[in-house]
């Protein structure tokens, strides 16, 4: 079976023109593709185009989702398909490999098969989910959301983005508000290829990753109120800065994130990634700051000591500094394992076809963590050129890109009963 | 002399209804009055009508200052004026008192000695200054900038709002853009009085501060740069997370502050006021902070101190933590004492009424900073309510209102030579 590297390519870098943005650095490329945007519209058609010309039927469901299926004369048409795919949005100014090296690899590798003359006994589906990034109308996953049954039909096209226009608004005008509900539950396995975000692989030297599992992802919004006073007519021990508490609090989420990276779970994570001060200016005691935390494990015991330890710092700093506080927890996903039987296929392709593979986890979410909750799943990854992405510097070479390729082709194969 | 405590709130009470907002609660009162607007006219127009009302003589100079001078017969037209004022703007939901009493209390005083039949041998000036408290076109001390020659009167009437239009622009429509310029340097001395914005008359129950020194004041910039990456991939060990330096850098600058006020001063304070994370997401650690450092003190010394000491810090977090910084220092103004001779005629004044003075020290900037470099100025404390200012809550007693300007009536009595 023999991926072809150049067509690959040729399909990734005609997306990377649909909102390309102009950079300054060679080997620096990025494009804005958000939901329902002209650049949006192109990356579709371009991508139904290519599934036509590789003779697979497109249908587009109610929400955008695009689906090219391939059932050659080996297949059963009534079987449990096997699916392949990723999504073609972007975040603003994101790079080119995040989402559509997984929607082409899916393609190239079906395109292989079919020239390899391989005879599937399931029918194969390549796929492109609706806004993965989650930057116009929802906080991500949301084609996914839909096709796994989290979100209805009606609730997807309802959601509006900041200026009141629903998805139903904006998928109209492009031609993609299709028909139905693409339904992954009926898939029987899926595979997603995507690039690393990390340089786990970079640093192994290793081409391929198969992703043993997705962290869980926990969101805690807190809030810390103070008192916001004249800068220069409050004593120093007459204040309650609320600047001051958040700082304790920032670096006591950092602290009980490293002791449980030392002695529970290396792969956890804790972020404050947002916080904004009020009133925020320079000659007033700061008097209240709302703070974003982000809590990533595979275990979900160790996310939770991170939590019980936020929440410990905040206790504490009513206490020692009088400020009053709120705790919040908006968003919480349980770790996802990915599917055994797919891992091993995927290791078994990579063996077969000389190309090592690594077993890693996933800190970055994925339409694969909803999927893997109604059928089997399994993510691979690509390396990153310094773990670097949603940014035009994320890079990932040509040539790595179809190596994994090749692993995604002949785990596929070997699912769809080849 | 008897100072008309009714006529002084009649005119407080009048003027806190240019510009009143509405507020919830009772004793609640709060005005919005920034330069050249509406309210600002209105303000202005009352206040000239009341100088003319008591016989002075009105005039408006370039930057829209407004004087009244009393020339009573028994004063030599051509000796230097003594002078007295405040400012009649707010900030934005400001309170009543914040420059209005001061205003007021001027002019009630010469009232005062008018109806008392006292011959001063010195014209009496009563000030309204424009724009001390910086909302729309400067940081703050506009109109004594240009009476003490800081800034010329054509860069002041250049100066633009964030909409584009200029000082002078602003005052041609209200009427107040007159001529010349008001010179501070020709008084023989200068007197404010203004409420406290801080406890320490209310803590002592003393109805009258003597300002001994305005604190000088330091604004410090600082920028913390990392590396913003993805809260889910970035191991721990990786990141280089500029609000984790940051929330270091706020703690080192209010522990040096602490240090000092136990060991050096106990008057200084220092203030992480603005506090800006790029790019603010849940799920990205944070790749820059830019934070705004306020440092005050009536000791040079110790504001020297406590930026030492905030430098050290930055130097350490970047050996520490690899975050890039940048410290710059644009705006660095000496503490100012207030003139002996002044301070104790204030006292004197008090004690011939039966009147409590104490000895104090500004935390805030006033116009009285900027009149000090030119001429003997003194600067004299109402009690503020639990020390609250720049909010409706703003509160001093009508009666300490009196008695405040009784001191400044006598006060201003002896220095113009009565």
């Amino acid at each position: 079976m023999n991926v072809d590297a150049d067509r690959l390519r040729a399909d990734i870098e005609a997306t990377a023109e649909f909102g390309a943005i102009e950079t300054n650095e060679s080997e620096s490329r990025g494009r804005t593709v958000l939901t329902g945007s002209e650049a949006n519209r192109r990356a579709r058609e371009y991508f139904v185009a290519q599934l036509e010309e590789a003779n697979l039927d497109v249908r587009v469901d109610a929400v955008g989702n695009v689906v090219g299926r391939w059932t050659p004369d080996s297949a059963d048409p009534e079987a449990a398909p096997v699916a392949a795919g990723s999504h073609l949005d972007s975040v603003p100014e994101g790079g080119i490999f995040d989402g559509p090296l997984g929607v082409y690899a899916a393609l190239e590798a079906v395109r292989a098969m079919q020239e390899a003359g391989i005879e599937p006994a399931r029918p194969v589906e390549v796929v492109s989910f609706t806004e993965e990034e989650g930057q116009r109308f929802a906080d991500g996953l949301l084609g996914s959301s839909v096709a796994v049954g989290e979100r209805s039909v009606e609730e997807a096209l309802a959601l509006e983005d900041d200026e009141g226009t629903s998805l139903e608004d904006a998928l109209d005008p492009i031609g993609f508000r299709g028909n139905g509900r693409l339904d992954a539950s009926e898939w029987d396995a899926w595979l997603e290829l995507h690039i690393e975000q990390s340089e786990r692989l970079e640093s192994a030297d290793v081409p391929v990753g198969v992703v043993t599992s997705i962290t869980g992802i926990t969101h805690c919004e807190v809030t810390i109120e103070g008192e916001a006073n004249h800068a220069g007519a409050t004593p120093m021990g007459d204040r309650t800065d609320a600047l001051a508490a958040a700082s304790e609090f920032v670096l006591d989420v950092e602290r009980a994130t490293n002791d449980v990276v030392s002695s529970q779970s290396e792969s956890a994570v804790g972020t404050v990634g947002s916080h904004t001060v009020a009133p925020n200016a320079t000659n007033v005691v700061p008097g209240r700051v709302e703070l974003g935390v982000d809590i990533r494990d595979v275990h979900y015991e160790s996310m939770e000591t991170i939590v019980r330890r936020a929440r410990q710092s905040l206790a504490r700093l009513e206490r020692e500094r009088g400020v009053e506080t709120t705790f919040q927890r908006p968003f919480d996903l349980e770790p996802t394992p990915m599917a055994d039987r797919l891992r091993q296929a995927a290791h078994d392709a990579g063996e077969r076809a000389g190309i090592e593979t690594l077993d890693l986890h996933s800190g970055a979410a994925h339409d694969t963590m909803y999927v893997a909750g109604v059928t089997d799943a399994a993510l691979l990854f690509a390396p990153s050129r310094d773990g670097i992405s949603h940014n035009p510097k994320e890079w990932t070479d040509w040539d790595d890109c179809a190596t994994a390729t090749r692993v995604l082709a002949g785990t596929l194969a070997e699912l769809a009963g080849a």
